[in-house]
């Protein structure tokens, strides 16, 4: 049994830094480094994949929207060619960073990653876009969302994602940021929920319910101490569990 | 006897169109495609490649200065490491829209090549750019300038480039645009100086001394209807000479 | 009985040219100007506000989304916060351009125009934006639209804008560009439309009912011959009519 | 006697946070703002204006090069008519957040401050942009350079700025950065030299001579715990040695 751990890398930008890098990078399995749109800049991208491949995770392309300000997390009404391109630009520039020419994965940023979660035509045009850049590169996407069903029909290898820390929907979808019960914060209880997932294979969801799941990677955070210790509490108890740790 | 016409080419951005790039291409053997720094945009590079991989050119990635507003002719004093990242990083998202990932060629764009013209440190981060993405793409710089020995000195393929509307001084820079005699308007005589520098391998300079030249590609614009009737007498002309125009 | 002419102005980007503003500024009575975000750039203000004293126009503001490469075209998704100063950001950037300090209108562009017309709270953020800069900066907006009740709401003077050259829902709305019969191309039925809005303060509607409205301003477009035709006819008409054409 | 103590403010950028805004605050007398183009964006502006008022120091304008990834520091060659409209678009875009709009003066940020210091067509450049929006609106440049002179020339007021914890050259230059003895980090040496400074009116240079200045205003750092300690010895200082610590 095992599952990949990955989190988001490489989101400083010229004289801004933002992120905890060189500690994260010990704690995961595969990373999501941000491409110069909602994050990163060449300099910056070509230090974190460096640092990257020093420390033998998995590198990955975080397309976001061209939104710096918004950190890519404010909703853009792209066309479908027009997420497409901006995919293939990003993961290709990113791409030429990296010492053999290849990705791990692609996981989109954000609010792409959301919208394209439950819009079919915009996880069609990620997965479009990724593969004018390599047809077998795996798409990262929210288990049992749009970008899952996208990836199947097109062909493209893909990875379902699931969250330690958030609470979930009867139907499978997050519990809106929106709502004081989204987020988990008790690194045990984290843990515990992941364990379920990898384990058991399902998810409990807020009414109570189980629901099914099939879990290749976790998101998880680094970007400040105490989302630091949920991942060493995460990988203590997984390792425990007799779960391993490796790169999708 | 051969040469190359190259040309830039993708410029639009967004909802601005520019230059006449339906025509050129058909003029041309290779091309200079922008690649979103200082012109264009994913969309923009995406037609662009879709357009010129059917006409059969060679396509050349344009990096520039990160300055649209500017359209990279302003001079902007980076590092040599901010210049070679900014190389790799374009080159590496123009290169994921080609069919085959392979690009023909690249080219630096305005004040980014003339600073690296007469930079060597400049003119060698360009090249380390270049060969983080492909060691065997060739770069195309001013003919006897310092991208061309950075080029020599890395072991990075070049290309010669020759400007025919261009005056030259005598130790072989091009007369500054800020002088009245820059720019040589009548068809007829670039096509003959063009000649004189394929066939004859040398430039008469302002003071009427003969340099050597050692052309690989000439550079023709395209912009207006007085740039392609210049072309199109450079080609006549060439043809006529016995003159094969091919990709470098 | 009077109408004021509006028209987008300065929509031009650095090397990018667009518009026919020369032609266009002559036959209009206030203008909307571009203000850095969606097209327009510090010196294609400056150049704009030149032209527009000179002529004797209505200088407005035009903000809109931080959205270069979609013209400010395409929805994204900020607070109302974040709408109120980017609003007070751009005001003030251009108003620093004229030439007493004092602006004639501000008018919201693209997808924030849009957007804000159904939303209440970003109508509000409008308002509030403009009244940062000047209390008694007036508003255009949509005939009806919440932008005309937001400032009402928040005492800001308000002008109603039409459309002459686009059809109307019963319920006051326009007819959505994705459908067939959203645009009317020809002259003298736009010039008609107007004359009877303005004469007889209604619009014939899609179902041949007619609806009230108290229009203030007409939106017109210059970008092409076809559009500078419509403006050309419509102001022949009005003024055969005995309407006055006229700043807000 | 009396000296004003100046520091920078508003570095934020979205997501990403810079400075110590809330404790520069409370141990200067004016401060200079961030206008979008190098640093801060519309939010930030409005937050850091607000705070400022509050405080009660004197709010300045730091208009800097369109460079948010080189955070204004790498030089730009601009035309003057560029560097011009570019200074009043961010002064007029900050001024509009303050609630009488009217700034305390402008400071050119980084490299346009550095450049315009030895060029005097960019100082007159610098000076028109804020003539365009407030004639009375006091620029303040590094003390004898380019910038105090143009001022002069154009009879925009001026303040005479002096650096604390910089080295200066015989000629009244500053020592160059790439020197190892250009910053001066030991807080009571620093705050020694500026309390000659503003009584002695003269600068100890490098060679141990003496060169008359005439201070205005003095720059402090606060972006880290040294920098601050030394604003506060510097304070503390000044005070007892019976200098007014006031806005220009």
């Amino acid at each position: 049994m095992k599952i990949d751990l990955n989190s988001d890398l490489g989101e400083s930008f010229g004289r801004y830094q933002l992120g905890n890098d060189s500690q994260v990078i010990q704690l995961v399995t595969s990373v999501n480094v941000a491409c110069g749109f909602h994050a990163g800049d060449p300099d910056v991208m070509a230090q974190t994949v460096a640092t990257a491949q020093k420390a033998g995770v998995g590198i990955g392309a975080h397309p976001g929207f061209p939104d710096l300000q918004g950190f890519g997390r404010r909703k853009m009404q792209l066309s479908p060619l027009e997420v497409q391109h901006l995919v293939t630009y990003q993961v290709g520039a990113l791409q030429a960073f990296t010492s053999k020419h290849r990705l791990h994965h692609v996981k989109p940023h954000g609010a792409l990653y959301n919208l394209a979660a439950s819009n079919h035509q915009l996880a069609v045009a990620i997965c479009r876009g990724i593969q004018q850049v390599d047809p077998q590169l795996p798409l990262y996407g929210l288990a049992g969302s749009e970008l899952i069903k996208a990836a199947a029909e097109v062909d493209l290898p893909v990875a379902q994602e699931v969250f330690g820390d958030r609470n979930y929907l009867p139907d499978g979808r997050l519990v809106p940021r929106s709502q004081s019960d989204a987020v988990i914060t008790d690194p045990k209880l984290i843990a515990q929920r992941v364990v379920q997932m990898v384990k058991k294979r399902t998810i409990t969801t807020t009414d109570g319910s189980e629901i099914k799941i099939d879990p290749d990677t976790v998101c998880v955070h680094g970007d400040n101490q105490q989302a630091l210790a949920i991942v060493k509490q995460l990988r203590q108890t997984l390792t425990q569990a007799g779960i391993d740790l490796q790169p999708f």
